[in-house]
């Protein structure tokens, strides 16, 4: 049916959360100077911090950068909730390339102070993202070599097996503490290089041989009215 | 119009994130130990954390208890981003109480480790929530009385007179930040008074004159399948 062999185009479209695991590459907890962890770290970004491929990072006043981090996007295709790991597979939708970008200054600031990282991550165009991919066309979805560059510089690549806590286990963790629904979407990490992009430069990244993105960075222009 | 005099009741059901303020209440972030913070502290809970009217809140294996946290809920209306002070509260679609249920001894460790509050405070059935009442019902949302009882005794009761940042301030704040959307709550802060709530016990909470909720507390009955 064309239906269901296109459903997974839709599907960022109905979700209504981004749950983001961060240090899940034992690579990059190391860079940042951060202890592997025992359990996932969660944290939630906003489905209004999306950017479609083609589009403008928008970098917040008086901010001249951010932080890019490249990340395999698990969608999810029907509500889950206490899956387990065996089982956790058949509740993926699709996949997608996505940025988790970072204010990586105010994310210090609020780490040192105990506080969440919602400023740091969840601003709008914070989560460039690809169309997603059919779960068909990722047979291995921990055997991708994701990558990024900056100007035509290489920054990141890493491979998907290099994630600590794999994608069954994320998924049985996640649904055993929140319900996932439909259109959902979990960010498994980034490898290692992660660092500042700035105005007026231009990000690929890319899942070899399944896609390319491409983004550009720009000061936000602020419209408020008064 | 019968449609637009009820659009309010739909809100929740459409709505993708709930934004929650920290500490907007001078006497609740003292009892905390925490500074009154010069810029609102905001972090995210999933709408999938939503429990409605009379239900039951379900406390986490090896928990036996969460903490109350009382608080009026701003309801948006529609699209709003970079929205000034002055035309903020046009955006508002209605109002609600809702309950931020807290997992207190997983925020502590997580503030103390620089972590992000997501499993503290984002597990499901941890907003239960109330219908929303329209604007009209709610001519001064700056002079409600918030109260909460737990098994009969009173533990919370304040006025929305004494939030730190006003309603129109965050609408402001949070849209220059993010794109708030239709069915969008903001969860305004507590008041002084926070405390346990055990498993067994039953919470009583309401908006002086306006309504009130009730909601039991189990233990969650974890159903994974293998
Ligand atoms: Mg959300
Ligand atoms: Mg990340
Ligand atoms: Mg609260």
């Amino acid at each position: 049916m064309a239906t269901s062999a296109t459903a997974h185009k839709k599907l960022l479209s109905v979700g209504t959360k981004i749950v983001a695991v961060g240090r899940n590459y034992a690579a990059h907890a190391k860079e940042l100077g951060n202890a592997v962890p025992k359990e996932p770290v969660l944290f939630m970004k906003p489905t209004s911090s999306y950017l479609p491929n083609g589009g403008t990072i928008e970098v917040p006043h008086p901010l001249s950068s951010l932080d890019h981090e490249v990340e395999l996007a698990v969608v999810i295709g029907r509500k889950a909730r206490d899956v387990s790991e065996s089982a956790a597979m058949n509740y993926i939708g699709g996949y997608a390339l996505a940025l988790d970008m970072t204010a990586r200054e105010i994310q210090a600031s609020a780490k040192s102070a105990g506080l969440p990282w919602t400023v740091a991550k969840g601003q709008d165009t914070f989560t460039p993202i690809s169309s997603v991919l059919s779960q068909a066309m990722v047979p291995d979805p921990h055997n991708l070599e994701l990558w990024l560059k900056v100007d035509g510089e290489l920054r990141q690549k890493g491979s998907t097996a290099d994630m600590i806590f794999k994608i069954p286990f994320l998924i049985s963790h996640i649904s055993s503490l929140m319900t996932l629904l439909e259109g959902d979407v979990i960010l498994t990490g980034t490898p290692q290089g992660v660092g500042p992009v700035k105005v007026g430069q231009k990000i690929d990244a890319g899942i070899t041989g399944l896609l390319d993105i491409q983004f550009n960075v720009e000061q936000r222009k602020k419209t408020k009215s008064s």
